[in-house]
């Protein structure tokens, strides 16, 4: 894929690229005019939000607000060269079946992600959105190029069977259940003899690959990875690869030099008999390098590529207009940089060397595995080998998380005080809420971003798991109801997650029933102690056991791991139903977080994020730190639901909060949280 | 393999040939006298105990005790034909060597199964007693032809690391760990390059010998499936493959009928685009055909083959000496009988005609596999097909297995009032106690055989999870101790599997602490109610936290499937640490026995079978309901430890089990039991 081209035109404030040239020949700017003008479309594809303007870092070294000013204009004046893609979903499925059947292709399937197999993806990765107007975030589709009876299907699961019906015409695309029906048993039933499916193999596993081929062949059919993705070539304007900087990580924060985790990455390759790794997962990659980025929202990791070779050295290919400087000599001799165009020119490399290289089976796209074969590399399908060391944090990690936390907590705090002053009027908004909280985490000096998307769910929309408010679906805060907020924020020096639910008024006693239930199973599984290599899906059942005991359970699972300064959702440990053998491992964030949804009425969870530490006194045994901190409403409590044991650790918790918040708060703020946070 | 051949001698009580001949004729008998005496030797072969002359069926309806007379003198008169075998290890090592060097072989790996992978196996099958003098019931072992350094290694697990010390010349082999240096990494190392390692294809599965051949491959040999098992070509007097009589298992306790499970499984088959499936499992086609057998100790099955089609036909390859006239007109005209010899044949006929054929993954041996494909059979390695059906209950089969259970229950509280009388005398041995639980268990005329090798550990003994008393580790049972006794018996109506621990004089706090906390998490697991597709490694961990909470666990699952009068440990379903992905559901028999073991001190072990069922008043979930009834010791038990809810359960447990057993018992027993099990 080329880096790609783009033009500007005339935006209010732009004084002109003469004017602009000579402000940057003044500024001893990195780039010159034309330069810029060619890195403006990368630049306009990365993220708005919290750090829209970091990328002038990029041009000059701190750039005056008149340097700004004209940079500020002139990505606003950014219009994608070529012709206009169609508008309508009708004509892109029209420009893409005449693109497939130039191909010689009777199918295409449109997955969810990217090349790097990502939650949050970059703007030219929103494949399906634009062939589909589907904008959940998970999802599929497989267009026939003969397009008769619809000739296309969107597969969508559980959680977006009403947005799918909103957002995606059912004259152009019959909807399937994304679980219960896959797109591989679709194609079984609907390619027939002799068609060809074709994929991007840029955008499927080698295991997501393997199964489509087979579901193909079930059918009589070929599935075909594609050499050129037929939609890409109709997204005429589709968005450039996002260019945002890569900044280091302060080893403050990081407490690991990169030099040192390349090192030890290189021996564990070669201890287990491989040359090289390609390093696919972006947060992998932030971590080994000791960098982070800015290329999709809510995650600060620059997209790219990496050989990892076992003496440690390591070989990028990603824009090398993301990185300055600074950063160049942060990352040392032994990093190269090298364009995107390069990667398929290093892989050819190792296989004419004969290396033996591990691919990630989770992140790589089965092009990496056919071209390294191709090119006669040795291709061992396997884990990341940054996976286990990222998430088992080093100390210095875990004390920068924990300041993190506090931080967050004091946010959450002032928010959750507010909300009790404000809520009880009965004019707040889900948004309103959202926005209030959002100001409370921007105060924070570290704040960078947050961490995903905040679920403010009023009422029976905090029965929706995944909800996003939108003007739509904006619902009052109602006296009398539960109100459900899920968020976190990025730090510089930690990424967190929390969920409160709130009582508004007076819950009732099933509310306060259920919200018990989802307490103590909060309890059992942040008090337990376990032997050294239990894993996550050993655990699970104490967070569910207190509703399952009058038949009910929650559709998601208990805990995810969570990155420093990275992803909110990071493995490989994980606290689920579904069987895992990662063991818990010191220095492992993850998250607790049951609940409890009655669809149409309320949702309820409860979520802190903890730390797998050594247990105390026993030496074969391991514990949870919980380092989230802010109050747990005890105004939705049924306390002869609780033993006490139970309360005297929500005593012991609320003790630490007040005790950590008090001292950083205003009085009116201070008295509520004595008050919240007083013994029951 | 063949049928053997065999002589017989001059034996006490032995009226000759020609008196016998005569008898056979008078009494109408199936076989004449040169067709018994080739069947002796197979007769011999079978487990002596409880049903030793079972076999006599086989040769006339109902024999008297004249026929009886000369049947049990000429059996006892066998002797196998042929030279005698070495009877030194080191000669044995020898002549092993020396058929390796004839065929060609550098190694050759001796397991621990049989053709099926048995946990029980048939005299024949005890290879690796044969060659190293070990008897446990796992291990393996290499033995390479040179000879050089030993050039043997025996591979054991922790259970025997000291048995191994005295059953194996050190000079002979060298120790290894089965778990942590396995053959297979052994081979690795010891193998040089251009070596040929020997396995038997019979006795590997498809994974197994998979891992083998990479492994030699790693040390650049090859791993080679012989086509003659050397070690069978040297052990001249290898007993014959077993001859039991295969009898009709009864409708009252099958409940389904065997034309029934035959088309049901066959239609399973056809769904999944099977044509047929190899039935490997000796307990499936105990199962499928609703007969019982007598090959192998403590599991009432015949060993062979079948191939069940999709039509629901079965052909079994099975030596036709082992059924009745009335067993065969059980099976009825859609089962046919042909010897073993066939199997092979049979195989290559399903290749001919290019069928798509399942085999069973982990009890299939690589050759079926390999014969199949190379006569070019479609095949699929997966899971017995008649495994989940086998384990999920009938509501026949579960009644029966109630009444079996009620039954053993009485025999084991009739044992425990017994123990408390005897045992603080003092002089009470563990092989006394065993002895007079069978004695107690013999009583009941549907008691068939144990379930297995009664477990009666005293003291330190009940410390070794799999201690098997014997003459030299025989402990007298003393006052102030712990008493465990695993025990199960095989009833025409149900297996069963109950493990108590009795306080023997006065214990200790600690001790009783310990055993509260396994009881807590016997009660945990018993009580849970969780949703269906729940699998068992979810629910382990309730057995496991109270112990965990001061350091402590077992090393050992929680629970195992048990069988109808089959196997008492069945897949697939298991309740354990191990990851695993099978719901439990109902119908489904499963052992709840968290334990606690002190190494050289004592062991803890409470034991109730429990069966899968549908949660009263909740649709959606299922809870269990114990079936085990007998005395849970309270003068063990640390009643402060206990909550409130768990004195509740116990308290009605013990009111069950006082009520079903009352009205059977004599007075003094009566009295015991009722004191036993008195509120507490």
């Amino acid at each position: 894929m080329s880096e790609g081209t783009s033009g500007t035109r005339a935006s209010e404030g732009y004084q002109g690229d003469a004017a602009l040239a000579g402000l940057l020949k003044a500024r001893k700017s990195y780039v010159d005019l034309p330069a810029l003008k060619a890195m403006i479309g990368g630049v306009a594809a990365a993220p708005a939000g919290d750090r829209a303007e970091d990328w002038m870092s990029l041009v000059a070294p701190e750039p005056d607000e008149a340097v700004k000013q004209q940079l500020r204009a002139l990505r606003a004046g950014f219009a994608p060269k070529g012709a206009p893609a169609p508008k309508s979903i009708a004509d892109r499925l029209s420009a893409l079946r005449a693109e497939m059947k130039a191909q010689g292709l009777d199918g295409f399937i449109i997955g969810r992600g990217d090349e790097h197999q990502g939650e949050y993806v970059p703007q030219r990765a929103d494949r399906l959105a634009w062939i589909s107007g589907f904008h959940g975030s998970a999802g599929a589709a497989v267009v026939m190029a003969d397009g008769v009876n619809q000739g296309a299907a969107i597969f969508v699961d559980g959680r977006y069977t009403l947005q799918v019906r909103e957002e995606v015409d059912p004259k152009l695309y019959e909807y399937q259940h994304l679980v219960t029906e896959p797109p591989e048993r679709w194609i079984e039933t609907h390619l027939k003899k002799g068609q060809r499916i074709g994929f991007d193999p840029w955008l499927f596993t080698v295991d997501q690959a393997r199964r489509l081929t087979e579901a193909a062949a079930k059918a009589g059919g070929t599935a075909v990875p594609v050499e050129k993705n037929p939609l890409d070539a109709v997204w005429t304007d589709q968005p450039e690869p996002p260019i945002a900087p890569v900044t280091p990580q302060d080893m403050r924060y990081a407490g690991r030099s990169a030099e040192e985790k390349r090192r030890a990455m290189g021996k564990a390759l070669a201890d287990e008999g491989q040359d090289a790794a390609i390093i696919t997962a972006p947060d992998s990659l932030a971590w080994l390098l000791n960098v982070r980025g800015g290329d999709v929202p809510r995650t600060p990791f620059a997209l790219g590529f990496a050989v990892l070779h076992r003496d440690g050295h390591v070989d990028v290919f990603m824009d090398p207009r993301k990185f300055t400087p600074a950063t160049m000599s942060h990352l040392g001799n032994e990093v190269t940089v090298q364009p995107r165009d390069g990667f398929a020119a290093g892989l050819d490399a190792l296989g004419k060397e004969k290396k033996r290289v591990a691919i990630d089976a989770s992140t790589a796209g089965v092009w990496i595995r056919d071209r390294l074969a191709k090119a006669g590399a040795v291709v061992k399908v396997g884990e990341d080998p940054c996976a286990l060391p990222k998430a088992t944090k080093n100390d210095v990690e875990i004390e920068a998380t924990r300041a993190a936390h506090r931080r967050d907590g004091a946010a959450i705090t002032r928010f959750l005080a507010w909300l009790a002053q404000e809520a009880p009027k009965g004019n707040l908004t889900e948004i309103q809420a959202a926005e209030k909280l959002a100001a409370f985490r921007r105060q924070d000096p570290l704040f960078r971003d947050f961490s995903f998307d905040t679920i403010s769910g009023a009422g029976p929309n905090g029965a929706v798991v995944h909800y996003r408010v939108n003007e739509k679906t904006n619902r009052k805060i109602e006296t009398n109801s539960l109100y459900l907020v899920d968020s976190g924020g990025q730090y510089f020096d930690g990424t967190t997650d929390i969920t409160r639910t709130i009582a508004i008024g007076t819950p009732t006693a099933e509310m306060k029933d259920r919200f018990t239930r989802v307490l103590k199973g909060h309890i059992a599984l942040g008090t337990v102690k376990f032997p050294k290599g239990t894993s996550g899906s050993s655990l699970d059942v104490l967070a569910r056991r207190p509703l399952w005991e009058i038949g009910l359970d929650y559709d998601h699972g208990t805990g995810h791991g969570v990155g420093s300064y990275l992803s909110v959702h990071e493995g490989p440990q994980r606290i689920s139903k579904v069987p895992n053998r990662v063991a818990l491992e010191p220095g492992m964030i993850i998250s607790n977080e049951p609940g409890y949804y009655k669809t149409g009425e309320y949702g309820i969870r409860i979520e802190n994020l903890v730390v797998v530490q050594p247990a105390e006194r026993e030496p074969n045994m391991l514990q949870f730190e919980t380092i989230t901190l802010a109050p747990i409403d005890i105004n939705a409590i049924d306390r002869s639901l609780l033993t006490a044991d139970e309360v005297a650790w929500l005593n012991a918790y609320h003790k630490r909060v007040r005790e950590t918040h008090a001292p950083h708060l205003d009085a009116p703020t201070k008295a509520w949280l004595e008050a919240a946070t007083r013994p029951i």
